[in-house]
């Protein structure tokens, strides 16, 4: 009998692994190149290969074939015993909504990042505000899915992101921050700031690419495993340990951006490259959970990347890739700049202490949204309120 | 009966359809940009995706919507009977070779890629010999599967290839091109030489790459449905008439070879823009022949990218971005040697005169192959042999 689970399992996992690794492929190639045209003809192929995924693995003979391999954890080897739990976990949730619904949701993510970037583009919130009420209203349907006694409501959400982790354990964590964290914040914003206007200078992109190469060799970017491209937002993909993508943004007036970008990446990159092979096209690929993911790239972008050793030894090169930009600024001042706090409005170009800010604020955020306290059409007043009052 | 012959057939297309699209994606990512060290995850996906589409256009219940839908030609669309046609003609081929053949193929086609990138550029035929021999070997073996009393050997191929051309057809055509073609060009090779040394001076790539902007422009690349990327070979792909995609290989001693590259290569790619929309998603989608897609290249490359009047307006442009290396280069001197006759190695370099020369040898090599009357290792020597005695 569990020789036939086995062979069941095998095979149709092998079928998903490769329709994953097609949504892998067709999701790099959306963010990093695909033409705007092609957007109605790659939302429908999407479509129709997680209608493919969702019938293989919500296949009666699949999902009992997983209940056979958990049931029998001495008859098999433990990381197909620990892939076949963890999915099982993952399709209980999933076998609970209409399949028809999952997939309309890929196909609307799918075409949701497209209207994002012209909303984004032309500061136009209003354009992007339709999409993202269909996501909102849909994550509420899946609560409703999911919902259990012991689970309800935004917890549903925060299980699935982070399992275990509850709105009890947040509340109890950003009421430390808040309590800790505002004060010294404002303590140090009540100071004279350090002067980084050096950072809005002119640095031609081109010669931002050329110290890229090297800051890449710095974090052990492995081009025969490696690739990295720019997107609108940075970020890193890949499938299992031999192939990890890394993307970053350069603006022509900002010299940072892309430096921390390519750091934190690289975390993030470096973590899934180290991960061990055996894993690889099992339930367990990819690193385990998305703190612990989080945890490498902010250690490799703070702790390393804004650590005074490390620009000891590449200052030098920045400087003489910068020569005119940089040419009255030692390496004390620009280390005080990239550890500058401020009031910033953009997460990912935020400094170590104010970020954990813009967690809080998008968390409050989150609870407003899903215990229905506020309109999709007022998010942005409300973000804004939020930053004001912090 | 046929309202059920259409659904299945509609589902499984639209299945096969999805596939196929992540066909093209991997493809396109695995010539452009795939990092080296996932090339056994690749392969062993694109196998998982290859046995997929097997095995759902084999399906007997396919093949029986297929010919339900072919013998009413009176109660289904058009479009619909004319790509089941094209469909079940092609697959009918098919299901004579063995699925795990055609699955296996596959893969072997996915690593010789690499193989082949490598060999090129150590120059090394040895080190891509045995795959090559492989191929061949599989080749031998389709003849053999597909072959009927009407169409043996070769032709099987040929057939594949250009649906209805024979031995017979190209041997008469190659003819006349050696009877009249041949002793034209020895004529002019034995004038004095059209000088175009300037075409391997130094061409900064940045620079070559600006000049590529300005040509794609003319050549009505249009950047919501064309993307244009850099390969080891030049080439067009894509999908449906909303995404078309090509890439060239800057030399930085070769001025003209990413410039009809991307002249050629636009040929394809506007080809298949202008196709009718109503073809997309089916099996008449992507051009009607290999012939008519290659004349389309051609005429662009040859008749519109070599011609006088085309440079009288581009020339000045091509002279401002590389005003030290042409400044000495009259429209006159520049229009002669891109027209310049030669003894070229390189196919996709040749001129207008020499080209067609270069299919001729391939041809008598192919056929010599699947005449069993040379061995993989000794394609080399054959080869500069027809070079030497053409």
């Amino acid at each position: 009998m569990i020789e036939k689970s086995l062979k069941i399992y095998q095979s149709t996992k092998n079928k998903i692994n490769a329709l994953n690794y097609a949504m892998y492929m067709i999701n790099w190639d959306s963010e990093t190149e695909a033409p705007v045209g092609c957007l109605e003809e790659r939302s429908k192929q999407l479509g129709n290969i997680t209608e493919m995924i969702v019938s293989l693995s919500h296949k009666k003979t699949y999902v009992n074939a997983l209940k056979d391999i958990i049931a029998n954890k001495d008859k098999v080897d433990e990381i197909t015993w620990l892939s076949a739990s963890k999915e099982f976990e993952e399709l209980e949730k999933e076998l609970k909504v209409p399949s028809k619904e999952l997939v309309n949701y890929q196909i609307l993510l799918a075409t949701s990042g497209q209207t994002w970037l012209e909303a984004k583009q032309t500061n136009d919130y209003k354009h992007f505000a339709p999409k993202l009420d269909k996501i909102i209203t849909w994550q509420k349907k899946y609560i409703k899915y999911l919902e259990t006694p012991n689970c309800k409501g935004y917890n549903v959400l925060l299980d699935t992101y982070e399992k275990g982790f509850t709105e009890e354990d947040y509340d109890k964590f950003f009421d430390t921050l808040r309590t800790e964290l505002v004060p010294f914040v404002k303590e140090i914003l009540s100071k004279k700031p350090i002067d980084d206007s050096f950072n809005k200078e002119y640095y031609p992109i081109e010669l931002q690419k050329e110290f890229a190469k090297y800051l890449l060799k710095v974090m052990c970017f492995d081009k025969t495993k490696n690739v990295i491209k720019e997107s609108e937002h940075p970020f890193t993909t890949g499938y299992g340990t031999t192939d990890e993508r890394i993307t970053c943004h350069y603006y022509d007036h900002l010299l940072t951006s892309f430096i921390f970008s390519i750091i934190h990446e690289m975390g993030h990159a470096t973590y899934e490259k180290n991960c061990d092979p055996k894993f690889d096209d099992t339930a367990l690929s990819g690193g385990s959970t998305m703190a612990m993911h989080e945890s490498q790239s902010r250690f490799y972008e703070n702790i390393v990347g804004r650590s005074y050793q490390f620009w000891k030894t590449h200052y030098p090169i920045l400087k003489q890739t910068f020569v005119e930009q940089l040419k009255d600024i030692s390496l004390d001042q620009f280390y005080r700049a990239i550890n500058k706090v401020e009031n910033s409005l953009i997460r990912t170009e935020a400094d170590e202490l104010t970020y954990p800010l813009h967690i809080m604020i998008r968390y409050e955020i989150e609870k407003k949204i899903f215990n229905n306290e506020v309109k999709t059409k007022d998010l942005p007043k409300l973000w804004i309120n939020f930053i004001k009052n912090i």
